[in-house]
């Protein structure tokens, strides 16, 4: 190929990609980033890129991130050793310290690093910035061995009160990409861990955002677990309790799944859930006819 | 390839041009439109696309077109007549209407039509507009047979006055693509045909366009011009005068080049001299390295 | 008189304008031009200071053009012949073309040019521009010798689909004074011709204007036609049909008043059919008690 | 005439005034309120009326008035008894409490009560509102008996020391009309007395206004004061002083000068001196040929 | 105590404040100002500190004065004789005047210059200004000998029938205090005199104040009236009609009561009756727990 | 004293502070927050109330906190072992993690965290956000052995190259309190250390701040070290180099005093070191006549 026709294959693939631009021009797009694509340097970089193409085509990303192993490295670094109760771990005061340090100080840092080196204005929040999110201990009941339930305190666990989401509109209204770490604060200043799909989730409803995607590690629905082949790529808000009856949706799925029926019920227009692990999952699934993962709409 | 990889590679060519998406965003680009882009209906579409990528990525486009032979084709369709002054043909007043007619009724209309089916927003204008572009006769003096300098009469040719460019500022500032009309009004109502390089040059002037881009029939200044690959990327707005005095810009080319001078020395960032008829020419000459034609800049 | 009580004459005339100035500043007016009022020059010149006068006093004036006889004649000059159907003329594609040229190109540059010159900012727009009108086919029926409703097609007889009025709006903001054709786009990118009345009137509807006038070439509505001082100076919206029943309103009136009764439907304050042979007249149904034509209101 | 024809030189007149709109819409015009054109009722009204039509035609009125004969009757009815100083009256803290309200409890608000009666919206301002005018004691000297200078004080007489038009001009901008008694603040609250002319040219001056109206008793400066007709319609400010050395500019016309001559080296445009007591003085000085009163410029 | 501890103790004080702030921030208060804090120097500026003091922590204060004895004072000293309707006096047109000269031109202008004095920027307005009070005569019925009722004209007494309150939240906006004169215009330009609470009342319901606080002679509403401490701290709209019955709110108290009871009902957040004697009565009702008066709410 | 002598106490305290708060009002305040100010839990709180006080009255406070000694714990707790060159601890890439995390995700996370439980509206930021500081390595130069200067790596410890403020003044704008830790990006990407007093002086330069106030634990500037009635309460830009030559400015201090010297070459208004173990130093440096510390001003 000469040099021209490469730049013409090139100038066609852009000229291909301006109905998706034009369509989605001006929509707010929330991504929870989370899984591999936080932990391989490619794919991390790959991850930026595709969210600066899409600000710099008009589109305003919102970016929430998890935790990854990050914290549970950490923890074991300074030699914290965990409680836990019925199998879960407890999240106390010094735990909960050290995650804020790593989802804040390191993770959240990192991110705005990279997205900053590739051209972006980028400013990261947690949830207690402005008072972003505001939370209260998540109520926990498990059932005893008499079979009564009982309150199980976890700790510094949350669960979304209140979302405030103004710092977020200001910051994407003057063009920065803010990117947010699922840390909330209480009414007393205390902090709460919160699950970051969830965060993800509350924010884009309070932000009324067009799409919401989830950056997971498997490739999204498949009719049969067991066959990538079978992807669902759309599936109808009021389908979701017949696919979880029928156990094509299950195990870690489920919550993911429901995450997303809130989003939806909240007013977000459609929610995603991708394959983080596929380079350029994000543009794949917005700028490629029928996308890459599951698309859930009303 | 698999479709993933496809997507992929569409995945990547995007990412490439998103340093090119970054550097010009914001920037306003005049681009002249004529010649063979505009007679062929695929290079037609082509330019309307590539204007359409400029504006989803945040560039603001300013279409100033030429005439073509449609005005001849109707002059001659309504059985005109012209008339001659010294070989150059004298735009009378009913030729002006024809003319104005065929730029602004046809020409102007079709360019709109275009860019609206392809999901823009566009709005023509002439120079008559809110008096965006005015002129006053063109003053045109031959040698008579005794030597002498004679003042020649050719009719409504005009040569601008003055540019209000607040009506260009104000549509693009509202996500408006304008295409202008090279007809300049006059101080008593009238029209005048203004050679369409001239007025898109004033106008980038007028408007400190960042870039301003001439769609011609040749590859640019070529160092030799049999030889299609000797052409020069780049000139120095202070190599103008020596490449003119050594022939290397001669004929047709000098008064455009002479027009991209005047429009570097009213502040414009750089002018560019590109071969329409080469598809996608625009998106060549700026998202890839290098360009295809030659940069004129300070 | 001296010059002082001529000067007092003057101020006293301005001074009884005052109120009318103040009760309609602000307003919005769509003035539909045409008829004998866009024939006269001394006619043509007077419509175009009345639209200033109300521009200058705080009114904002929109005027919609019509075709009037000059689309026939050039389409006689170029020697196109016409084909019928049933007795109507069929738009095909080379007489669009022509009558875009023709009110686009020629007509509506001549207004804005008459504009300009007495001091004005207007901007000349076809519903082409910014999708301001889109439209459809018209569907045509006719009886056929069995006495059945048969479609026929008349080409490229558009009907009002949808309209964006936001251009007009921001650039009567802005202090401009659109002047629009009756050409409106199709969801392909051709060309529609459209009744200017209607056209008028849906822009009227789409702008909320306070008022509509209609220039036309009768006096307004005669209770008998054959007596000038029979006009009748306000009609209610209700009275329409009984008048139509009565034949009052008859002929070539009723599409008219149609077109009056719906944009008072959709929420256009008054409309106004006035003769717009009478000098001026635009001027003396606004600023004189009674004004010359008719007044349909709710 | 017929109805009809008395309306077409009604239209006519409007359309004469177009110019004058088109060239003073979006100026600022002080108006020195005073005189005979305070007294008589249907004088007041003319010129309420006249200051109603610039504001509804695009012009920016603000008014500054006097006090008139009103002072001198209210301090007769208290019973005040006026001292004097080498023929001057001291203004002491009871006179000047007694022409605060006589010129902002009574004369302001009567201005304010007729321009809002004729469909304005008027808002009265004293110079201490919003600290608009402060002003220190006027400095006064007096050759004694033995040929030496001594300072004279004449009480609240005062000098303007700072204009902060910042109120003035947001009124203006909301489109409201300020209406201004010459009354301003001192440092330590109290109020002082300031002569009206002056007031209104340093207003005017802080304004940058486009002209500066003074209504006086008088038609102008003559260049023979016995002859009315001997008017001067322009004097450049650099004829002025020969004017006065001439005598042509002399006694009570001097201060009016004077104070004219500060305003237009303050940065005003034109500053004109009109007789207030032919009504529509100020129309016809703005909207005919060649005024009625003598305009100054640079 | 050392200055550091002098210092300190201050600090505590400013703290102690914040919450108050914080809750009070943007807050519009509506200030009814007259009685005995009007009339002792040392009481004046302490209110108008009170106000500035407001002002500067983000709170939006609009104060509107009464008129106290110095409109019977100036009645006398011009020789006005009052004539009696019923016990009544009767506003006649010269009184009407007065009345406007005292509390315009004399009142208004002394509560401005005190508060520019300390720092603010006032502007005085009264009713008249941009029509921000429209009145009508007052309807008073009394009944005759016979037993029935009739008209009695007690003159230029009026009914406020219309606020337009866009002056003062304009003044507001931009930061101004607009302290307001109790006279309101007529359908004809003449003045009325209004109530001072009623006129407070009316422009707090207009502007959908925060707090309206009325300072008063009395230390509000007592339970038993000989008692200083049985002061009802809080009084909920819907227990007013029981304390008028059970007369613990009775005589003077009443109109005051019904003027709170309006204000609330027209949208007023809450109503404070305060005693005007006690020195910076403001900041104790609006900056301390409790506050001193009584508060009405709904 | 009765509640009431207490409360009136309190509002002369309040409007004593009456004329600072107007001098201030939407003055910007850089506060370099450090020392035992941020150790004590009490002090702490008084620190973050006075700048909520400040906030509450139309200042506009932006923080930069410093590390105290929690990063060397944080490194002791993780096992780090430093290297040092020359008595110099290397920040090696790790240890620049630690700090992040300390800074970021800890001490700034705090001090919002205690701003919000006190009502503020506090946002986090780290000069990584927005590219906000923009850091270049240090450069360090130590005498080797032979008396030649040499090129030491002291690893990511940066020199403040570029200020982008935007993203502060934004939030500023909006009335949210900014607080900043003093971390730096790279030109890769990487994060450098910055000394706090200096990240916070760079950033009152690039804001044009009114004041920068420096929390230290001294008292100020002592003319006699060891007597602590000899605070110099102001110090003139130009006296700053004698104190210096004359020993009274040595030691810790001297890098302070730089700082403020080249605040106050960069614009900022006047510099303040404050001894921030006195509680609520803020205010009582900016709220009392002649503060508690040294004022340097020009």
């Amino acid at each position: 190929m000469t040099p021209l026709d490469k730049g013409l294959d090139k100038a066609r693939v852009l000229i291909e990609a301006l109905p998706y631009i034009q369509k989605f021009a001006g929509k707010t797009v929330v991504i929870k980033y989370g899984g591999h694509a936080m932990l391989e340097q490619d794919l991390k970089e790959k991850v930026m890129l595709d969210i600066l193409l899409l600000h710099s085509v008009g589109i305003r990303p919102v970016v929430v991130h998890g935790g990854g192993p990050e914290i549970n490295s950490m923890l074991t670094r300074v030699g914290k050793e965990s409680h836990f109760v019925r199998g879960l771990r407890v999240t106390d005061k010094e735990t909960m310290e050290i995650a804020s340090m790593v989802l804040v100080g390191k993770l959240n840092t990192e991110i705005i690093s990279l997205l900053n080196r590739f051209g972006g204005r980028a400013v990261g929040l947690s949830g207690k910035d402005a008072q972003l999110l505001q939370a209260v201990k998540k109520p926990m009941k498990f059932e005893n061995s008499q079979g009564e339930l009982e309150d199980v305190d976890l700790g510094f666990v949350g669960e979304i009160e209140q979302v405030r989401p103004e710092i977020v509109t200001s910051l994407v209204e003057q063009g920065y990409i803010p990117v947010i770490s699922p840390v909330a604060g209480g009414e007393d200043g205390e902090s709460y861990n919160i699950n970051a799909d969830t965060a993800a989730g509350e924010i884009a409803k309070a932000l009324k955002a067009d799409k919401f995607l989830l950056l997971t590690d498997v490739p999204g629905v498949l009719r049969d677990v067991e066959d990538k082949d079978s992807l669902l790529s759309v599936i109808k808000e009021d389908e979701i309790s017949g696919l979880i009856d029928l156990g094509v949706i299950s195990g870690g799925m489920i919550p993911k799944v429901e995450c997303a029926r809130a989003a939806l019920q909240g007013g977000v227009g459609s929610v995603h859930i991708l394959d983080g692990r596929i380079p350029h999952a994000i543009l794949l699934e917005l700028f490629t006819d029928g996308g890459i993962g599951t698309m859930f709409n009303a």
